[in-house]
């Protein structure tokens, strides 16, 4: 029955879900907290955790939470894929192709680690969640793996 | 004796490789039927699914499976790194400058999280191979990490 | 106890950081030796390694090292974000607001299968550092998870 005892310790995992509505149709919200939140209540101590957006439209970054950065990328964004550009995926009817857009360059996913039991972060990383068709109900997908 | 019965599972992984040779230069292939039977085939209920290209002129990226983005994407990608620039990296005797930079802006992979032994996805993800240099046979790597 | 010794291996992790003190604003170093070296020390032969840059003006991604990419890379980068151009970030006194944009395109991460305690990758990739801000000391995380 010692050998039982030095059995290692099961891997864990955790899922949840964040939902957004914004009320206008892109928008910037640092989710930091509760992703800090999900990985204490997940238990897991040595580990990673996923945070991607579930739609199409959305994405999830690391960057400064700072309001001229947010602002600049804004800039940025729409003189790349403009909103009131002219796109083959709006003739479906849809009117945010631009939003598919915004979201590749900015990212759909990231993968941070966990040591210690908390975000291995360095001192200036912050989670984003990047809106681009907002005013509906979306979600973002948490799922840590490890032990 | 009764200690080891309480022994969690193993954590499993798999490995599996895709292979694709284009007709065209460039085109987009749907891959999540793939994915998913790799996931079946890992045994896989709780964990990750990487699935990455292995050649730097293709991408892995989660999108729309629409004819009109797929067109726009092509459209926007060709605008900022058309196949006909000058590029430093061409001295090299190679004509495929434009599709590492559209590789780079697309993103190499995709890490989606398993949930119940299925890929767990919003309503609209698919995963889509993106190929920027076709017309030769290349690999994509699919990785299943869980219990 | 016979049913002990068939005990799975326990899940592993290991975690690493690299420094990086460039004497150029931008430069890109191959960090595919420092990431091979961290996963031969995990011990994991099955499982998947994290790269990530812990700054938010740097990138970790996969591509060729050759010289004239990563030159067309930055002629690229600079024409899309250029250093000299106007940002609402810099109004807080910094001058690196076009490193927050190219290292967004870039990526920040990356994340490679570990297949029989190797990077399981492609012919040519590697994985290199992206330094947008450099001239001061930078960190790079490597983190491991497997058996």
């Amino acid at each position: 029955m010692v050998r039982c005892s030095h059995v290692a310790p099961s891997m864990k995992t955790y899922r949840e879900e964040l939902f957004f509505e914004t009320t206008t149709r892109r928008a910037s919200i640092n989710i930091t907290p509760q992703v800090e939140t999900a990985v204490r209540k997940s238990g897991v101590r040595e580990g990673l955790v996923l945070v991607n957006a579930m739609h199409l439209t959305a994405s999830v970054y690391i960057n400064d939470d700072e309001r001229g950065l947010i602002k600049d990328y804004d800039t940025f964004l729409e003189k790349l894929a403009p909103h009131s550009g002219t796109y083959t995926h709006n003739d479906t009817g849809e009117d945010h192709a631009d939003a598919h857009f915004k979201r590749q360059i900015m990212g759909r996913e990231v993968l941070v680690a966990i040591t210690n039991g908390c975000l291995d972060f360095g001192p200036w990383e912050q989670s984003v969640y990047g809106e681009f068709d907002g005013r509906r109900r979306k979600r973002v997908l948490i799922k840590v793996i490890g032990e």
